[in-house]
C-alpha cells in the first residue's frame, strides 16, 4: 500500500513538474508578421538602411540605431537618449531586440505596432526632429536609390510613402530576434545550461511571483493580441524607492491616454537581454540589475529582498540574453555632388 | 622624307602618350603599415569594434563613426560635425576612406599617422570629451571582451594602453579602401569604363593644372614619406570666394604649428570618393561640387571655368568613385547588469 502511495506521489509530481517547466516557453526564432507588411529579404535590406540612416533627422546626426544600438543592446544603455542638438528625451530607450512579439510600443504602449512606432521618433522635435513627414519623404525622394528600392519593394503608383517608410524599417526590426540563450537552451532540453544559482533565480521568480506579469516566452506577458498591450501600475507598493528614484514623477500611460486609470500604467517590458539593458526602468534611475530586481520585488510584490535571493535572480536574468544574429554593415546611399543635411 | 616625320612624330606621340597615362595611377588594394603595427584579423576586428564604440565618448553618444560614417562616405555630409552634448566643431569631418594613404592626417597634417590621428578626438572637449587617457583605459577595463581582446592581440605586461587603442584603430582603417572606380577600371586597361565626359574631364585637370597638387593614387600629392605630409596654400589667388565662403577665417596649419610660413597651409586633400563627401572645403562651406571645382580653379590656378568645363570636371571626379568593401556589424562587448555611460 506504501509502494502504491509512493507511486502515485511519483506519478504526481511527474505530472506537475512538466506543467511547471511549460509554464516557461522558449523564444521562436521567427517574428509574427501582419498580412499588410510581409516579409522580403529586399523589404529587410532596405529597412536595414533606413534604421541606420542619420538623414531621417533633421541635422543627419541621429538615426534609429543611434538610441537603438543593434551593435548592442538595442539600446543607448543610458538614462536619458539624446536626440538633435544635445536634447535629452524623457524616457529611457527601450530595446528593439525581440520588439517585435510585444504586443504593444514603447514604455506606455501608446503605439500598436512596429509600424505605428517607427513613425514617432522621426517626427519627434527632441529625437530627429524631421517638421512632419512631407520633409522625410522629400529627403528620401533626393536619394535616388531609395527611391529605385521604394519601388522595387512597395511597387503601385506611389511606393515612396511616410507609411512604406514605416513597414521597412518594420520588417528590418522583425528580424532582431535573440534566440539560443542559456534559459532556452535549457528549456529545450540541455539541462546543463543553467547554473545552479540560475536554477535557484528561476524558482524564485515563479515564487515570489514575478512571473504573473513577466510571463510568456517574452517574459513581457500573456499572449494577446497584437497591439492590445499588457500593463502593470507601477510602483504598485509604496516605498522609499518612490522618491530616491523618482519612480513617479512620470505619469506613464496617462500622458498619452489622459485616463486616470492609466496613471502610473506602463507596458510590461520584456527579460530578454534584459541583462544588457542598464540602466533601469522607464527613468533608467537605477544602474544595476541587481538593484532593479530588489526595487521590482519591493515595488510590485511588496518583499525584500535578501542578497542571496537577488543574486540568484540576476543569475536567472543573465541567462536570459541570447544570441545576437551577424549583420552585414548596410551601405548608405549617396547623393553625388551634395550632401542633404549639409547646411543643416 | 614626309613620311619618315610623319612616321617618327608618331614614334614620339607613341612615347609621350604612355606617359601621360602613367601620371595617374590605379587605387592600391592595400595601404602601407608601420612596421610596429602590423596587421592581424583580431587586430582589425577590435579596431572595428572600437571604431563604432560609443562609449569611448564621456556620454556614450558619439563613437568615431558618428562623423566618419562608413556605412556612406566616411564623413557625416554636414559643414560641421556634432560632438557630445551638441557641439559643433570647427572644421568639417574628412572621411577616413582611404585615409591610410595619405602621409599626415587632419586638414592641417598635425597628426604624422592614423595611429596619432586617432587619438585627437576621444579627447577633444567638443568631440567625444573623455577628460584624459587614464579615463579612456579606465572604462575599457570594464568591459571583459576588450580586456582579453586587448590581451590576446597585443600581449605583453600591459597591452590596454591608448597606444594600443590607437593601433587597433589604426589597423582597422587602413583596410578602409575602396578600389576599382571607374577610373581605376580604365587606368588598368577597360577603355570603355569612362565616358566620353568624364574623359574631357581628366585631360582637363591635367591640363589646367589640378593634378599639380592632386597627384598620385589618391590624387593628394606626391608619395612622400609618411609623416610628410603635402601642404599647400588656399587660397592662393584672392577672388571673391573669399568672403563668400570665409576661405580665410580659419588659419590653417597655422592654428597648430603658429609659424607664419604656415598660414592658409592646408593638407591637399584626395579626390578619391570626393563626389559622396560633400560639403566641401575645411569649413564645408561649399554644398556642391560643381561649384567646389570652380572655387578651386579659381583660388588655386586663376582660372574661371565655364559651366562645360566643371561639369567634365565633375564627370571625372564622379568616376573616382571605389567599390566599398563589405563589412560585418560589429558586435559591441557587453557589460552585464551595469552601464559605463548611464549616469553621463
Amino acid at each position: 500500500m506504501k509502494k502504491s502511495i509512493t507511486s502515485l506521489l511519483f506519478s504526481v509530481l511527474f505530472m506537475v513538474i512538466p506543467c511547471i517547466t511549460l509554464a516557461f516557453e522558449a523564444l521562436s526564432t521567427s517574428a509574427p508578421t501582419p498580412a499588410d507588411n510581409t516579409m522580403s529579404a529586399a523589404k529587410v535590406k532596405l529597412g536595414q538602411q533606413l534604421f541606420f540612416e542619420p538623414r531621417l533627422s533633421i541635422d543627419g546626426t541621429v538615426s534609429c540605431n543611434s538610441c537603438h544600438n543593434v551593435m548592442g543592446s538595442g539600446t543607448d544603455n543610458r538614462a536619458n537618449s539624446v536626440g538633435v542638438k544635445g536634447q535629452k528625451g524623457g524616457r529611457s530607450a527601450p530595446t528593439v531586440w525581440n520588439a517585435a512579439f510585444l504586443t504593444a510600443q514603447f514604455w506606455d504602449g501608446r503605439a500598436a505596432t512596429l509600424e505605428d512606432q517607427a513613425k514617432g521618433p522621426i517626427l519627434n522635435p527632441i529625437e530627429m526632429g524631421m517638421p512632419d513627414e512631407a520633409s522625410v519623404i522629400k529627403r528620401l525622394a533626393a536619394i535616388p536609390s531609395y527611391v529605385e528600392q521604394f519601388k522595387a519593394v512597395f511597387g503601385g503608383s506611389e511606393p515612396l510613402t511616410y507609411d512604406n517608410l514605416a513597414k521597412a524599417i518594420a520588417a528590418y526590426e522583425r528580424t532582431l530576434i535573440t534566440p539560443n540563450s542559456a534559459f532556452d537552451r535549457y528549456i529545450q532540453g540541455d539541462k546543463k545550461a543553467l547554473s545552479k544559482q540560475a536554477l535557484r533565480g528561476m524558482k524564485l521568480v515563479e515564487d515570489i511571483g514575478c512571473t504573473t506579469c513577466h510571463s510568456g516566452a517574452s517574459f513581457a506577458g500573456p499572449a494577446l493580441a497584437m497591439g492590445q498591450g499588457f500593463y502593470q501600475r507601477f510602483p504598485t507598493f509604496a516605498s522609499d524607492y518612490d522618491d530616491k528614484y523618482q519612480l513617479k514623477k512620470d505619469l506613464g500611460r496617462f500622458e498619452s491616454t489622459g485616463k486616470d486609470a492609466d496613471k502610473h500604467m506602463w507596458r510590461v517590458p520584456t527579460w530578454r537581454n534584459v541583462a544588457l539593458t542598464a540602466p533601469y526602468f522607464h527613468n533608467g534611475s537605477v544602474t544595476s540589475l541587481d538593484e532593479a530586481v530588489r526595487v521590482m520585488a519591493k515595488t510590485q510584490l511588496n518583499k525584500d529582498l535578501n542578497q542571496s535571493d537577488s543574486s540568484d535572480i540576476v543569475a536567472f536574468l543573465n541567462s536570459l540574453t541570447g544570441e545576437f544574429p551577424e549583420q552585414t554593415l548596410p551601405h548608405l546611399p549617396d547623393t553625388p555632388g551634395h550632401s542633404l543635411v549639409g547646411e543643416q
